[in-house]
């Protein structure tokens, strides 16, 4: 046994949900920004955000998924204590990439660890959903699953929480492209808000149809099966128009050679998929740069791989 | 180049689709009942089905799937030509097993090498989902994909037609029980009738993870997952007051063990999946064959091994 720890470090990648048809059910863990964590045992809890993207989250600790995921990792442990959260806010915020996900990963796992590891895994990642809560309203594991474990996952169930995960191909290149505008608050609950209450049949077997090929796709390293796999005829046609350049982004980046584009999570960052040994990501990002331009509007265009999840990067 | 055949004899299995959650998505192939179908160049078309089950088809050239792939077939290759049919039908009919299925499959491949092998596998599911039209009114590919192909099949898009496809684990067992029932000529229509025409956006994230978790399963070895995944929100709800034994069966098989459960096909046979290498699946049989007991219900319960597919067995 190690000396007690008095304070921990992690960090957690931001992620994508969805790719297309997986709504509620895919995420992609991606090595681009990060959220990093520090957890003390402390007299009373607070939080301090620091970072460039600070300003735009809460820094009440019951508002922030960070002081969420403390107070629901204490009552499940049965423990009364108080805990000072640092958290270094890397990942931007309300541009569909998990933001508040990365940030419940982080301190769930930095938590943990300061505590002598008394959760698994799939513990971590329900309570890291349950932080979620602080952002979306109700509990979700998309995001944080990717975060914590990194690569892809699928939410088989949420009651009870069932997560598998596979290591994605390594040829998986992402280009992530995010447009630089106004992203209204609530937003989730804006992008849920346009949702179609009630689905046609045979778009339920599309969308099956095609996660299913997602999924199978990641398995077997067959990433054009993945590709073809993103296409969504439920969430993305009732999103889109929320979506700015989602049709030009779309169409730019698949005829540039990319094996499929999806909005990420509720957007408005879009998500293109490549497969780096056969196409080169270069051109497709330069695509999308010119398909937002052609609509008059900036954005931040990014490569990335996917990431292996959350980890402990300090301890004292 | 070998001498010009006359004649060519193919055989292809039974299959299951559905998978529960997988509703006209996947297919599994069983070893278990074989369709063997015998094509001859001849100077009118014709067919003649023969074996246990033959009474029960139609022998009318264009009402039988075989003769219907026939004609496709031809018509794709564009050549007139006339093509003489024998059909030992073993695979039951209307018993959710893919009868029709497995003559379009066994045909396809036969007539297939028969004319130089002029198409590659995919067109060849092609061909044979348009013999479905027969007996299902529109071409079906999740039968006729797993009787072709063999082990499990996943149909990502009707439209363009796109089959993917992997070998199941190799300690996958499935126990099939065909319940002693009558079953109503134009089964599949009323099956389908029954099916509601929208669904609840939940339900749908229900059956994207579940049928996303069995696609993972399959592909990464791990039956456990696939078996969880076994749980459909849409159809079988819908479904099961038409499948005796339906609630009675799910529940001992699971109890004794199975993975899953799940209608075959339209039913009214109920497929039960086992990890051979931790249960016996001896037990499951009886389990189940005792839930059919309880309700006065007779059934042959059979166990199998999923099939490779479709086969020539002779030439010449």
């Amino acid at each position: 046994m190690s000396a007690k720890l008095t304070w921990v470090r992690a960090c957690a990648p931001c992620s994508t949900a969805n790719l297309g048809p997986g709504f509620d059910v895919f995420g992609l863990a991606l090595d681009l920004f990060y959220d990093t964590v520090t957890v003390r045992l402390a007299k009373s809890s607070s939080i301090k955000v620091r970072g460039p993207h600070a300003s735009r989250v809460p820094d009440e600790f019951n508002e922030n998924s960070a002081g969420v995921v403390v107070s629901e990792f204490l009552k499940r442990l049965g423990v009364d204590a108080f805990v000072e959260v640092e958290l270094e806010k890397g990942v931007p915020i309300g541009m569909g990439l998990g933001s508040s996900g990365a940030s419940a990963a982080a301190t769930a796992l930095a938590l943990n660890k300061l505590l002598g590891e008394p959760f698994g895994k799939r513990e971590l990642v329900e309570i890291a959903a349950e932080g979620e809560r602080a952002s979306a309203g109700e509990p979700h594991a998309d995001n944080v699953s990717a975060s914590l474990l990194g690569g892809f996952t699928l939410i088989r169930s949420y009651r009870p929480l069932d997560v598998a995960h596979v290591e994605p191909p390594v040829n998986l290149g992402v280009v992530v492209a995010i447009p630089e505008v106004e992203v209204p608050p609530k937003k989730t609950g804006v992008s849920r808000s346009v949702l179609p209450k009630s689905v046609e049949l045979e778009k339920v077997v599309h969308n099956v149809g095609h996660a299913s090929a997602i999924a199978l796709g990641m398995a077997i390293g067959d990433l054009e099966l993945v590709g073809r796999g993103m296409s969504d005829a439920i969430v993305e046609p009732a999103r889109e128009k929320l979506v700015p350049g989602y049709v030009e982004v779309r169409q730019s980046a698949l005829r540039s050679g990319a094996l499929g584009v999806a909005i990420s999570g509720a957007g408005p960052s879009m998500l293109v998929l490549v497969d780096t040994a056969t196409c080169d990501w270069r051109k497709v990002a330069e695509a999308v740069r010119e398909a937002y331009s052609s609509i008059g509007v900036n954005a931040f265009v990014h490569f990335c791989r996917p990431s292996r999840g959350a980890k402990i990067v300090a301890e004292g």
